[in-house]
């Protein structure tokens, strides 16, 4: 096998993770078309937040394997914008004041008494395989973010229009995820192509990033039949 | 065995930690004393920096170990304070500056191309039990740096005074770390103190600071042997 040119390259990482994308999912699909009810939202909200838990926490491994402070530099930032520089500031923050709009308790979320045990079982795999595989690959792993800022801003635009129960302001999860996944995933697109210097190693992070869309599918999969109406 | 109350496992901390700190090696009491020569002063600068580039990596895999904000917003300064804001700013650059204002390459000094092999072993000894142990145990073995601000002080003086060929403007490492570590110790010793819970878990933590004074300890032994005159 050949090095696949910087170009061809993305474009396989590009079609491997579109195709398998997490908006194609059927629940994802009747979040955005309006038809999921009160009570599956909150299910995928307190689900999905222990998703949120894991990333600061997989996001410290990235860092651990690199050697490079100017790498370190850039990638902190993501722990930063998950954990925030104060109490009550950051992405996992946000997301708690997202349970409280859907109209849960958020101490329970934060105890994760309803987090399910395909979604946690998924979720550890994440870390787990960022613990375990090359810094190239679970740099590659982070590659979702991809197609994350598009999936977003149609997130706001459905739920406003569909789920006018959820208190807008507390979107504000979803708004800030546009421009900081767009340019989380350009700098981790850019690492990926210059450091993966073999077609055995572009593989490999074609495989990760394979992995990390199962993860998000199977989160779903697991609210999805959760909450299944009979 | 009955839990240790707060101050009593201060205590203990601080006597067996005390009792092993690096200041008494051998190798360190003649640094002090002014009795090494330029290519010893070397040789330690250049051998040190390794541990210096695994301080920011143990840190990630301690941030990884916690699921809580709190703490990691706290713990996320000290990547920051080695890996800096910005290309050439924090601790790991200014040991740079240390290596060349004792006359060495700098850019030997980062390929690591002087690394002696009982140094590496002993740093990445340090990574791994960090790696290995619970949070509480990796935090406990960061308690060296209660007894660093006292041994940075002394150093300064004993620098500019034995040997004034080294630039005084590049010891800003040992000046800055004065401060820091005071600030570090007291947050570690506090984290330590609430959360090894049973004896057992704070017989383990004395355990984490004893090797992590054996590793200090080795790290100068190889650095010893390796530039002892004939």
């Amino acid at each position: 096998m050949s090095l696949l040119s910087p170009d061809a390259f993305v474009e396989r990482l590009r079609a491997e993770g579109e195709a398998r994308y997490h908006d194609k999912h059927p629940f994802h699909v009747r979040m955005h078309a309006g038809e999921l009810s009160r009570a599956q939202i909150q299910a995928w909200v307190a689900n999905r937040y222990y998703y949120q838990t894991r990333i600061p926490v997989k996001d410290a491994l990235v860092l651990s394997k690199s050697d490079d402070p100017a790498f370190r530099r850039v990638w902190i930032r993501r722990i930063v914008d998950h954990d925030g520089e104060r109490e009550g500031e950051g992405g996992l923050a946000q997301w708690e004041r997202l349970a409280a709009g859907v109209g849960l308790d958020v101490f329970e979320v934060r105890c994760l008494s309803r987090v399910l045990p395909g979604v946690r079982f998924a979720c550890d795999a994440y870390v787990q395989l960022v613990r375990e595989r090359s810094l190239v690959e679970a740099v590659a792993s982070s590659l979702t973010e991809f197609f994350s800022p598009d999936i977003m801003a149609k997130r706001i635009v459905a739920w406003e229009t569909h789920y006018p129960w959820v208190d807008g302001e507390t979107l504000a999860y979803f708004r800030a995820r546009v421009s900081r996944a767009r340019q989380d995933s350009r700098e981790a697109i850019d690492y990926v192509v210059h450091h993966a210097r073999s077609r055995e190693e572009q593989e490999r992070c074609v495989a990760a990033l394979v992995t990390k869309t199962e993860i998000l599918w199977a989160l779903l999969d697991a609210v999805d039949r959760a909450t299944a109406e009979p």
